[in-house]
């Protein structure tokens, strides 16, 4: 595991090296963990230019989180932040300055301005940069293990929306419909829910972020579920829509059909080398065309992994090529105001179309189930 | 409800047009949901000089997240952002600038540096300055409502604890035990949960930020338990140690007694005038007394509202005197690598002395119980 954080820290060096920086400080979480296995709350990562790697935690027994035990570290030094210090990242450029490091290349998408501040004030002679998004980009692209983790993730999510499909639904409000997904994910292994569970059903179905709430289902609803879980720090997502009763009336056929046809389009547009918002094209237009445009989201997907939502986003601006090995949700959807609607979402691996096309992880059925 | 959002923004533009900003824009989730009752994440909320204010809004339906129902905007305009623009705050600036703005106060404290500069360049004429923490200050005295609204999820939070402590405890692992609080808090009425559920046995007891493991309780074990419920966005905090099995061991009582001590020194330390280190102190000296300051947090204790974790911060360092009607959490706690540790924390409400002192809101026995 150690050697995986190694290689992929100086895989990082490599990128930003090249910009002449000579230091680098990772402050955003998930980064955190992708180069180090540490999940801490509030750690900082300063990367020097040669190899020599300094992970700082704050004081506190434990300080909460998963940590990696510290085995073999890697050429990675620990350092615990006495009691006094409470920004990891401050202390980290304090480290860099007394290293005689005159620039410093900081993640200005996660640093509020308040601690830039602090950070160039506890460091005065120290140039910042900004390292952008290098450590999101290389996160991209995932490896074998990352994969298997995944497919985990998905296996347990598919099992735990399999058991609630067994069990009675109406009468039973959205709040305890999601908080019984997420306890039949951690039933089946989850460290927890990749995301709060949305549970929406008649009026509120098709709505993306949807919060639960106490209304109960009833028969005639349309109810989409969207869950995932989380394992080893990696996050899936499966939105299913079902409808409850004996049949489903005929505009919901209508509807699901259409939402279906386009979360397809969108899957079969996933390949190597298709642009991000060619995938997205796929999934909207046919969405777009019956009308629906005013009803939908600004994404149809987003990469997965360390975190729900990842690059590459799925969306018409979008600039940028799909690689193999990357993990995204295809979720198009559509919600209509006072009826409800449609969502379905799945979590699939790029794969080349010579090796099978993309490789669907969440593969509970997509068929319109009356339940 | 919405007087009370007018009267808090009429109170926020007194402290903030005194320093000669023209407008305001307030980024961070909690004080927008403080100052409008709108809970919409990626909201922005341009508070002009005259009353004019602005909530901005992401595309899509419904945003997920609860949002009061419009009805008596109070001088609120709502704006919900074309589906292009993905930033509220940057189109706020738009805004600001395009209304003839030429000074802004910002939360430097929320947005990232990535964002201030999307800012200043969807606006460049305007000036950007720092609003700092005023909202925060502001929310740090509660109103009757919020403090009922705490009281409520204090309740919650009693009941659901009380509820697992009737219940087989041996051999459960930590992580259905924090599901099964979760749960509880849910079905007692909370909107979820204030912040993730810790429970820790054995030698994992006693630690502050603990995840839930796999770890299974034990006969012998002490038992920490720290939950709390969220009631219309208020959230509190308790945290308790039990001991399982007949009768605790002596150093288990001990310890115990110690915690206690320190615990009631820190609540017998509120009063409006009171200042924040001074109760730190009270809660801290006992347990450095005993020799167990290099296994003790930051800080005992903070304030509580709409965040878990608000100004004020009870710690050693911390500038400032509490009021009444500030809700604070008070909990030290030791922590004995290998062996575990004691924790106790209470939710409660500075009050004066002639009015009985402070009220406490977690009231579930802080009695040693041996289950």
């Amino acid at each position: 595991m150690s050697e995986v954080h190694v290689a992929r820290r100086s895989r990082l060096r490599d990128r930003w090296a090249a910009a002449g920086s000579e230091a680098a400080l990772i402050s955003r979480s998930a980064n955190i963990r992708y180069l180090t296995g540490c999940a801490v709350p509030g750690a900082a990562l300063l990367l020097g230019p040669d190899g020599g790697d300094t992970l700082l935690t704050p004081r506190g027994p434990a300080a909460g989180g998963h940590t990696e035990p510290p085995g073999d570290t890697g050429g990675l030094r620990r350092l615990v932040l006495p009691g006094t210090a409470s920004d990891a990242a401050v202390a980290a450029a304090g480290l860099a300055a007394a290293a005689g490091t005159a620039v410093l290349a900081v993640e200005e998408h996660d640093l509020t301005v308040a601690r830039h501040r602090a950070l160039a004030a506890a460091a005065p002679g120290l140039r910042l940069t900004d390292l952008g998004c290098a450590v999101e980009q290389q996160r991209l692209v995932k490896d074998e293990e990352e994969l298997a983790a995944l497919r985990i993730a998905a296996e347990i999510t598919d099992h735990a929306l399999g058991e609630l499909l067994e069990s009675i639904l109406v009468g039973r409000t959205e709040r305890h419909l999601a908080l019984e997904l997420e306890r039949r994910l951690m039933d089946h292994g989850a460290d927890g829910p990749a995301f709060p569970t949305s549970v929406a059903t008649g009026r509120n179905s098709g709505l993306a972020g949807h919060r639960p709430t106490d209304r109960r289902v009833e028969e005639g609803d349309f109810l989409t579920v969207r869950l995932g879980a989380r394992y080893r720090g990696y996050r899936c997502r499966i939105g299913r829509t079902f409808v409850i009763g004996p049949a489903p009336a005929d505009w919901q056929i209508e509807l699901y059909e259409l939402v279906f046809a386009a979360q397809r389009a969108g899957r079969e547009a996933l390949a190597p080398g298709a642009e991000y918002r060619e995938v997205d094209r796929a999934a909207r237009q046919p969405l777009e065309a019956a009308g629906y445009a005013e009803a939908l989201e600004p994404c149809t997907g987003h990469g997965v992994g360390l975190e729900i939502g990842e690059d590459p986003q799925l969306s018409p601006t979008a600039m940028g090529k799909l690689d193999a090995c990357v993990p995204v949700t295809v979720g198009p959807g559509v919600h209509l105001p006072g009826r409800g609607g449609v969502r379905i979402d799945d979590t699939l691996v790029v794969r080349p179309q010579a090796d099978g096309g993309p490789e669907l992880l969440t593969i509970t059925t997509k068929e319109l189930l009356a339940l």
